[in-house]
């Protein structure tokens, strides 16, 4: 079973004879071009999946040989993309080869920019919005998927850890995040992204590292990713700097029990809303604030992928799924506390591939 | 003059009463956003900008602090942006708000995806592309803006003399990297991209960071950018290890000379196609296969934007556009010889923002 396996068979049970999509050079965080053909950061690359016959990867001149070496589509072929309208022209040769005029093919509307879709639109082919489908598909990992995850989750803890040795040095959030990077890319990977806020700054969503210094006493959150092969990691962990109210130290405990309460939750046809309600849970008993972000979320090419696992999200976890928990606790202006493991679904539980403890 | 300011009378000129844009989780390289609010890394938020009103920015609820710390749009407003339909609605109340019911806005539709598309049509607008107007208005910089590329290229400047005084230590591509990004991200930058490329590695475009290490002899082209309030740099410098072929060696002369000769054609009045002509020629002078590349590219918050540096692409240089040269010679499974200079157009030729010896 393979990627344009799933994808095929996806395809055909909604009638669709194949599937067309075309990235220009936003790469970064569009990632269906990736899933299907394995490449990493093609630029102004277009590909096609029949059902019915072999697919077809177009690509700048210049990349063809990198992509025949990556890709799992063996027809490559290199053209020059440069307009738009001069890449449409042999997505539609491809078209005519492969008899598909007149038939529907997936897009996937969700990454299909507005200026490609408009080519498309010329081709003679009806596109069918099929982009849920490939979130979809994207949930339950293959074997080669969960490889890259488990490496990106193993230097994300060696990252984790590598701060930890430097908690008393009196450096700053942003040259902790530097050490973090530096340690994720000296072992071979990329970074995916990394947090790292100190004090009250904790208490802020999506602060920036800056030149806070980790001084005196307080609660420490470093939240960070590694990348490998375009497959991320998604950790977090709080450390302890000085002698913080006993207060603070108390959702740090809080939030350990939150988190390991809901990791038992997880099993093969367990709703995603009941892993989330047992994290949530524990805050209550405790007598702490809910955090208004999701409890969790899928991983895998992209660092938030399906599914959601919050209330009001109906998924039923299946072996192969991996996904995040991060319950926190937040008191603004204040202080924060975020603990995060990533979880693979297996046979009857759950496996955190960080192996960090927390 | 700010932005905003140029994005009214371009919209004015156009005959259009507005701009709408919403940007999904794809935030990396979608830079529209950004662009016209000043805030980096927004999610699932919306701008709409009227001709002869002010400006909306809509927000998830958890970024409505920050986003006004940064914003240079007054009016923000958070909101729960889940599912995409709520936040359509949001973008609908403000249209009403501001009487645009059934008035022209433009859209981005480089970046505006089919499914954000398919949203907004239902609100009542009428929508015109309006991406290449916002890409070209980008070409010239504003004082803040070539500030924040002058910084990066400074950080990129730093990770090449970092990297110059590691050539002998026998690390590997990778780890190189690695202490490339550390320099920038422990200066306060982020990392754009970092590719270094030795010996035959130099010759493959695109090749990444692998464990090929720096030892024996030949040419090591490291091509690297920082980041700076979401501003790139993007300079590439040819480092020679050990004693090399003659041929290889000149190789990097005649490219010194290709720049320095495009360099001195840079000013205001000229067109790109002679700067991009002048590198050229000077290859062809020295016998050398001329690269499959273009000669250079715009320069600000995407590390490739307008203009193209390439014969056939008419454009006109102005005070305050930044662009890169960078003429190579490649010989395929040899090795491979890159320089790459910022440029600023100033009033009297061009400034080399890197600062960096070539």
């Amino acid at each position: 079973m393979t990627i344009l396996d799933k994808l095929r068979a996806s395809l055909e049970e909604q009638g669709l004879k194949g599937f067309i999509h075309f990235q220009t050079n936003k790469a970064h965080e569009n990632v269906t071009l990736r899933y299907l053909t394995g490449v990493q950061g093609l630029e102004d690359s277009g590909v096609i999946v029949p059902t019915d016959s072999e697919p077809v990867l177009i690509v700048k001149e210049f990349e063809e040989s990198r992509a025949r070496t990556f890709s799992t589509i063996k027809d490559v072929r290199g053209c020059t993309t440069i307009p738009l309208s001069a890449a449409a022209k042999q997505l539609g040769q491809v078209i005519d080869e492969k008899n598909l005029r007149g038939k529907k093919l997936g897009v996937d509307q969700s990454e299909l920019t507005l200026e490609v879709y408009e080519q498309l639109q010329k081709l003679g082919v009806e596109l069918v919005p099929f982009g849920e489908k490939i979130a979809s598909m994207r949930i339950t990992k293959l074997p080669e998927e969960i490889a890259n995850i488990r490496r990106a989750a193993e230097l994300a803890s060696m990252a984790i850890e590598r701060i930890g040795t430097l908690l008393n040095d009196g450096l700053t959030e942003a040259e902790l995040a530097a050490e973090a990077t530096f340690t994720m890319e000296k072992h071979g990977g990329a970074k995916a992204f990394v947090s790292v806020q100190y004090a009250q700054n904790a208490s802020v969503p999506h602060h920036s590292p800056d030149s806070t210094r980790i001084q005196g006493s307080g609660l420490l959150v470093v939240d960070l990713g590694a990348r490998v092969a375009g497959y991320n990691s998604d950790i977090t962990r709080t450390f302890v700097v000085g002698s913080p109210p006993q207060e603070h130290l108390s959702y740090i405990k809080a939030v350990r029990e939150s988190v390991s309460h809901a990791v038992e939750r997880v099993r093969p046809g367990v709703n995603v809303e009941e892993v989330a309600r047992a994290a949530r849970s524990v805050l209550s008993k405790w007598g702490l604030p809910q955090p208004a972000h999701r409890i969790g979320h899928g991983l895998g090419l992209s660092v938030h992928e399906k599914p959601v696992v919050e209330e009001g999200f109906n998924h039923t976890l299946d072996v192969g799924t991996v996904f995040t928990i991060e319950p926190g606790v937040y008191v603004p202006n204040v202080t924060g506390c975020r603990i995060e493991v990533d979880a693979l679904v297996t046979h009857d539980g759950a496996e955190l591939i960080d192996r960090l403890p927390f």
